[in-house]
């Protein structure tokens, strides 16, 4: 195989050709084409079609292989099933990147073709972008080869979709809100480049700030968290991904043919790799525009100016939601802001400047938290009265907006009302200033940045590492393989606990009576004793089994208790003797889990065990590996973490077995193809240790299995 | 007092008099007059001025008692020190309705004038609006008397708000929204009329087909949900009620003087009174719209139809989000559809008519869907393409809007791109027509007309009773009173359970080792046995307490026992003999209480107990009375209620008795104005009963309590 060539040949060609351009305005390999003439790209352009002669005023070309010169990328546009042969040419042409905007292979399930073809692509050193894509908008060669709108604002986001028609529709939602584009870039199938690819490229980008990701579904998951991991250091990320629900998830399965992941472990994944998730499109545009505006925050304290007590509640209730802390020194907001209140107003946070405030009212006020060193970023509101003219608030607000960026402090507006209200919205958004008309948007972008610029802060973590002896787990698997099961058995689950380090209940059997009174001696006391026999399955409804035995005269009762039991009800039975195991003490329990996820591979599972599992749902999931920051993270994650700080008085637990326990399961995962899950529940938790009491393992799909 | 006036007189007056008229543009008491004159008010009109002469050309009275005629409202407009005067003026000329819009009363802390003035006003059979408000515009006498802008279109949704801020600036929004109203009215310090008094009156309306409530604070709770419950039964309301965070609630009462009650409460009583609750202005805006113009759907399945399969899983999304009930007849599906599909589209819900989908493929879909009499409701979602011809697509859409609402079938627009999709949403809403740009608004209004379908159709419910021996309560109060306790003892509790019927733990006090083995075997093993002593605080300390007595020997060895420890380690203390208590057996844990809360009155709640209460806070609430259905679903809004359904395989747990123990709990609130708080905690639940393990009991806070 060659080696790749530099994604700079595809965001910033010399030359492209568009194989199957079109003179007929309907179809796409016209508006590809006119496209990248509309839009100024500065390159040579190649149609390429073979009735020849010229099409909008471009000479064009029969086969690819007589255009004269180099070829960086190309465009094709014509039908499936006469793409692999233009993949041909294109090799012969040495091509160096593919952007194959037709449809109709794996999403359809035409998954062979699509094989052949990245196959032929890879022998030849060509990468391929798509296929079943709209194409890609590259601000840096001021190209547009895509069949979406023209006229595209250059600037600093980059978006990379996977959706076409979400994509497409973009493109002009970015144009009307004046939002600039570093590139636009359609992945579709991902057949070869996706979006790792992407980010790796971007993030070395000077033209580009901030990142916005539509995905449908991962593949390469351990890769793509990788690289979100190196990229979000640098510049922020903003991704959308539906499938949220049960029945959106299925839908977007049958839609792209991607195995969209449990949404769960999408969000955690995101959240560890300090990925901004945004619910709607709406919201992750608002969140792009401002955070590739905005400085970085130097502080969290953050202050509202409003002229409404009611829009001021709300904003506030905004900020608990989105993670925006409010300034809350009293005596330090009243030096400031007393000299310059109306009468009525409050010098609380919110400071309110009430309804009589005028725009002069606003400039000295946005002037005394400029100054103020303790404030580090302002959230200023605005309700329409008739005692504001809109047109004074303008200028100040533009001047304040640039004051603000220079001196570093964040600075967003919200503006509600009508008319004059409007006016102004749409005149400071031509000025490229962030300005919403709802207090909850322009704190949720706000909040955007406050968690991004916390998530940067965190200094890069060093995984933890984990010891395992693999070849004694693998017998265990080889001996449930060659018994053709896919799980383990309840004592070789508690074998794989003691060989990756996990506390379990003490357990021995007793051939006699001699045995079990030995038995329990070294347990400890309280123990439990149960009859062991093949032939007893519920070893409970005939009484053969007895809890809490205290000291070794309740052992040789109970001992003979169970023997006579099972005699008189199970006559035939064969006793092979009796298990005296730990009586196992309360404590919280929690379950903790590990399984390779299809999308992100290795993952990891905490939260409140034992029967609230199902109930409550109280769990959080991290992707392996990780380290002990954001080990902890995701304890704290569950709602159910206080109960280990020491609900109501009590003692704290073990936390930090818990930890190491998370990781000895991760890493069974991790080191062990053979098994795909473990789960531990409950693993009880005390002052002084764990208890892995019950334990589950399913051993991975193998090459012998049958299919389910 | 005199029988008080018809709000009629106050939303079509036959004549309003200004107090404060002023011929200085910049003062409020022109603006009033000006909305007056302009917005077309057909009565008669009499600015008042001690200055007379003319304002705007209409003659200027002296003084109220010079005006000729009757008044129907006063608009008071003067400074707060002299509105007493005015309202004394009011009374002798027999005005109806006073609207004070001057604020610097009851909001700045100056109640006793509030007082004062509301006093006065009803002596002489006036009803007062405000003070500190806008006013308020009534489209039926097209008054418009606020000091907000001109110009309000009328139309059919009322709102009612308690913020003046937000409600000038919602005139200025409504307007650009192309909303019509039917009133706008600012409550301010509702120092009499209140939002009931205006609900009772608006529901009569028939020019008023929804109402939106902006509240800061509630007064008069149990009124209040007794109005908005008869209400919604013939209209939707909307409310917005911010402060739902901690932080934001501090910040409501600062600002209003309003208690704002806790957010959770004020929640549920909503939902229990089928109010629909939103975040944010905008989503409130948007639901009115849609409901005020929406057809009530007539049945459940709502179809989805797309050009874009993102999009489509988004809303799919947003459809589990806000309880919208996709359809699921694949062969119906699939045979209403396949003969209007193009090619690659899909059948399944979402339809998929694909990004080449043209305005017809969508006209055919929407024909399709609507002959379909199993499918009762369509979100069509528009992924803006090169292929659509926008200009085709606002006449389809407005042809089969109309038809729809013909059928009776809601149907919703949301349109996604850039300019041509902006024009086709702006013609649509020039018609009226609801459509959106984000898939989320566009299902949260569907979802909130299936929200208030499904509760409209909620039959009343008769209220549970619960008969309750309040003679015996109050004596067990006013023992406590009298030790000069705002608490009851746990014994005094347990009979306070015993007195409303809620079953308790067995428990008796033996004296010597006759008493204690007679108790035990009259409770019934196995028991629990704990000395009795004024002396020993900590019983379990001095090894005073022993769990699990399962027969007369274990009761005489540990009555031994005990005697012995509290001889050895408090030798001094006095042992008045043992407490015999049934040893409770395992069961789900509840916590179930009541309490009087400020807003609302008696609330109880009900979730998981035990030690998980401050951890997962799984509780809800609702105000009493109750029927038995709501008293399910509180129940059933915890996620913890699949443990009394019996996770696990476990046995379904005596629902009915918990259902009981809540309304009884409930009793005691409403019955004993003595006790503020009845917490019991846990509730122990078992297959075949309950038992109250334990109760906590706050009394009120009463005439000789000290100031806390």
């Amino acid at each position: 195989m060659m080696q790749k060539p530099d994604l700079g040949y595809l965001f910033e060609p010399r030359s492209i050709a568009i194989v199957g351009a079109s003179e007929n305005p309907g179809k796409v390999g016209y508006k590809v084409l006119s496209n990248i003439i509309t839009d100024g790209y500065k390159g040579k352009v190649y149609p390429v079609n073979p009735k020849g002669g010229e099409i909008l005023g471009v000479p064009c070309y029969k086969r690819l292989e007589d255009i004269p010169g180099e070829v960086d990328v190309a465009s094709i546009v014509i039908p499936a099933n006469i793409v692999y042969d233009a993949v041909m040419s294109c090799a012969a042409k040495g091509v160096k990147f593919l952007e194959i905007i037709t449809s109709g292979f794996s999403e359809i399930g035409n998954v062979e073709e699509e094989r052949k073809i990245v196959g032929l692509a890879r022998q030849n050193g060509m990468r391929i972008l798509g296929p079943n894509i709209f194409g890609m908008y590259s601000a840096g060669a001021s190209l547009n080869a895509t069949f979406g709108p023209k006229n595209i604002r250059a600037g600093n986001i980059a978006i990379i979709t996977q959706s076409g028609a979400l994509g497409v529709a973009m493109m002009g939602k970015t144009a009307v809100e004046n939002m600039g584009l570093s590139t636009i870039i359609s992945v579709g199938n991902k057949t070869d480049i996706d979006e790792a690819d992407l980010l790796e490229y971007l993030v070395k980008r000077d033209d580009t700030k901030i990142i916005m990701m539509y995905i449908e579904g991962v593949r390469e998951g351990e890769r793509f968290i990788e690289v979100l991991n190196r990229t979000t250091r640098i510049k922020p990320i903003v991704v959308i991904k539906s499938g949220r629900s049960t029945r959106g998830a299925a839908a977007a399965a049958s839609h792209t043919g991607s195995l969209a992941g449990s949404d769960d472990i999408f969000d955690a994944v995101m959240k560890q790799c300090r990925v901004l998730r945004a619910e709607t499109v709406e919201d992750a545009l608002a969140w792009c525009k401002f955070l590739a505006e905005s400085p970085m925050p130097k502080g969290e304290n953050t202050l509202i100016v409003t002229n409404g007590g009611g829009i001021g509640v709300m904003a506030t209730d905004a900020c608990e939601k989105f993670g925006v802390k409010l300034y809350d020194d009293m005596p330090a907001l009243k030096a400031a802001f007393s000299p310059v209140m109306p009468y009525f107003g409050s010098t609380k946070n919110p400071i309110d400047l009430t309804g009589q405030a005028s725009a002069a009212n606003y400039n000295t006020a946005f002037g005394a938290a400029l100054k103020m060193e303790s404030v580090h970023a302002v959230i200023s509101l605005y309700c329409e009265t008739a005692v504001l003219d809109a047109g004074e608030f303008v200028p100040i607000l533009e001047g304040r907006y640039k004051q603000y960026h220079v001196a570093g402090k964040p600075l967003v507006f919200c503006l509600f009302g009508g008319r004059s209200a409007e006016e102004v919205v749409k005149a400071l958004r031509d000025r490229g200033i962030p300005v919403f008309t709802d207090p909850y948007e322009a704190v949720s972008c706000m909040g955007a940045l406050f968690t991004y610029s916390r998530n940067r802060a965190l200094e890069p973590e060093v995984p933890e590492k984990v010891e395992l002896d693999v070849g004694r787990i693998n017998e265990l698997i080889a001996k449930a393989r060659a018994d053709g099961r896919r799980h383990l058995f309840p004592a070789e689950g508690r074998v794989l606990m003691e060989v990756a380090g996990l506390p379990i209940p003490k357990s021995t059997i007793g051939r006699d009576l001699g045995e079990c009174v030995k038995a329990a001696e070294d347990i400890g006391y309280p123990v439990v004793m149960k009859v062991v026999s093949r032939d007893i399955l519920h070893k409970s409804d005939v009484g053969g089994v007895v809890l809490d035995l205290e000291n070794q005269k309740e052992v040789i009762e109970a001992y003979e208790a169970i023997l006579y039991n099972c005699r008189t009800r199970k006559p035939n039975a064969v006793i092979e003797g009796m298990e005296i195991a730990e009586m196992v003490r309360p404590g919280v329990e929690l379950i903790v889990g590990a399984r390779r996820d299809p999308s992100f591979g290795p993952v990891v599972m905490a939260g409140l065990g034992g029967i609230y599992v199902e109930v409550m749902k109280d769990v959080s999931f991290r992707a392996l590996p990780l380290g002990k920051r954001e080990l902890t993270s995701m304890l704290k994650n569950t709602r159910s973490y206080p109960l280990l700080l020491g609900a109501r008085g009590e003692e704290r637990k073990d936390i930090e077995s818990v930890l190491s326990a998370i990781l000895k399961v991760g890493e069974i995962i991790s080191s062990c193809p053979g098994i795909s899950d473990v789960e531990v529940n409950p693993l009880r938790v005390y002052p002084d240790g764990i208890k892995a009491v019950d334990v589950r393992v399913m051993l991975s799909k193998g090459e012998g299995d049958a299919h389910e």
